[in-house]
């Protein structure tokens, strides 16, 4: 089967993972956030994209949860000590990656064709795409003033707010090469338990992607981020109360209003257990445990994920 | 007294350090060659700036004689593995200080500036001024063709004998902000023991730093940068043979011919001790140990160097 996953990095990543473990070789297309894309220090940094890289290629710290195993941090130390800008935490390995795609991408080759190479590099089984080869850039709307996003989610802690999230340049924005063909082609569309606003949203604002997925006659499975109401990491959970106004699936679901079928929440979600009222019936819930703490369980967790997108 | 050094890096470096261990805080500026410059990875480095940076804030690797103490390779070790050019070494600590000024430098900060701030951050006794903002790249024609200084240095390991050496950007060069000011009021300048072709020779590439040295009214004093008629490290010697046709006192007089008053020669190439004709009587030889093995050493040829710019 031809299965395309939406993501960002961190659990999106995780469950991809799980997804290239079951699926063969060449059926999983990752298309990936590029909405936290930063300029730092001159280099083109791509946090979701190398986020699924490196937990696809194993190089990922698992215990950390980004960046490299064996990571040293080198490089920013004399940055910080030459008077440069080291407010966002780049590793040596890590500036080595930076340093081949900033320097291909002023070559003029297209973010997705250095994507494809590095991934080619680490012999991935699964495509990674970004959205779009174009700049498109996250800001989030505060009460402290608007920001750039990682000058929030970094340099600032995002200990803001979000009152909205715009995403710059996606009106003009295409999408990736591949992009609508693996979607045309596919047999089903995952999103991952990846923030909505933050690494769906991004993703889903390149018009022509949104309306790929209105217009698919396959189902299209999301799965939640929270886990009890909340995130597993990042501000999902805060984001949803303020923004959608609550955390239960209703309002995880309303966030992709119109475009899923089936919603896949943690246990401790699930309506009845908790009492939680459910106002979207078209959408069908499925129950499992989505918290993904080793290999086995992002494994099981794709397996619900394919059969729902498979019923 | 104000002395003006011009130098490369390596020998010329450490000589730098002897005078700056000698004189007063503000009496030496340094200016520094740039016709090593290269761009690679997308980094704009200047390795003979910084050279003269690491010896004389004493973060110097002492035994390999270039880059930082304590360096590590990680950035370099990922590039490669990432498919990107990894002929040039560049450490992690190395990289900081490459990536901030490369960042300096597309702001539209001079060379010049961003080498002040540098020094700065490190609290230096003396200036360090680039010979040039302008671009001024060392070229060598060899019997197997004509290389950028770095492709042939570094990439072929200067393995090929060299035929001429272009210094590309010359013509157009001025110099630095403060080179010909500190050129005009010094009481006497020195020739640091680099190599004539390669690191003095771009410096007087630019015309107004040459003219500025053959009008001056004080003496200006060269330390040969052979040792028995070989350079201590790098391809002086071979080049001197072949470019010039000897590797003997005259010869490197003949290299800064009419710009000089004395030449410091070590005791291995003194005329007599060899059986050394002389030709250039109207050039002093001052005859010392040139070694630099320790820091003494540098003091006492910093010393030998001092008396000599003042007779």
């Amino acid at each position: 089967m031809k299965l395309v996953v939406l993501s960002g990095g961190g659990g999106g990543a995780r469950l991809t993972r799980g997804l290239a473990d079951t699926l063969e070789p060449g059926e999983l297309t990752v298309v990936g956030n590029v909405g936290d894309d930063l300029e730092v220090l001159g280099l083109h940094v791509s946090p979701d994209l190398d986020s699924l890289l490196y937990t696809l290629s194993g190089l990922i710290d698992e215990d950390r949860r980004w960046g490299r195993a064996g990571e040293t941090w080198n490089v920013l130390e004399s940055v910080g000590a030459w008077g440069g800008e080291d407010w966002f935490r780049l590793g040596d390995l890590d500036v080595g990656l930076h340093l081949v795609r900033t320097q291909a991408l002023r070559e003029g080759v297209a973010l997705s064709e250095i994507t494809a190479r590095l991934a080619g590099r680490v012999g991935l089984r699964c495509s990674i795409l970004p959205a779009t080869d174009d700049r498109l850039r996250t800001r989030v709307a505060t009460p402290a003033g608007t920001f750039a996003f990682q000058e929030w989610y970094v340099g600032r802690g995002h200990r803001d707010e979000v009152d909205a999230v715009e995403y710059v340049g996606a009106r003009e924005a295409s999408p990736a090469p591949g992009v609508l063909h693996a979607l045309q082609a596919a047999d089903a569309v995952v999103f991952a338990p990846s923030n909505p606003y933050l690494s769906i949203g991004p993703i889903l604002a390149v018009s022509a992607i949104r309306r790929a997925i209105e217009r698919r006659s396959v189902r299209c499975v999301a799965v939640s981020p929270l886990v009890g109401g909340q995130a597993v990491s990042g501000p999902a959970g805060r984001m949803l109360s303020r923004m959608a106004g609550g955390t239960t699936p209703d309002f995880v679901a309303q966030s992709h209003k119109d475009l899923i079928d089936a919603l896949v929440i943690d246990r401790s979600d699930a309506p009845g257990a908790a009492d939680v009222p459910v106002t979207a019936p078209e959408i069908e819930l499925v129950v499992t445990s989505t918290l993904m703490h080793d290999r086995g369980a992002e494994r099981r967790l794709a397996d619900v994920v394919l059969e729902a997108a498979c019923a």
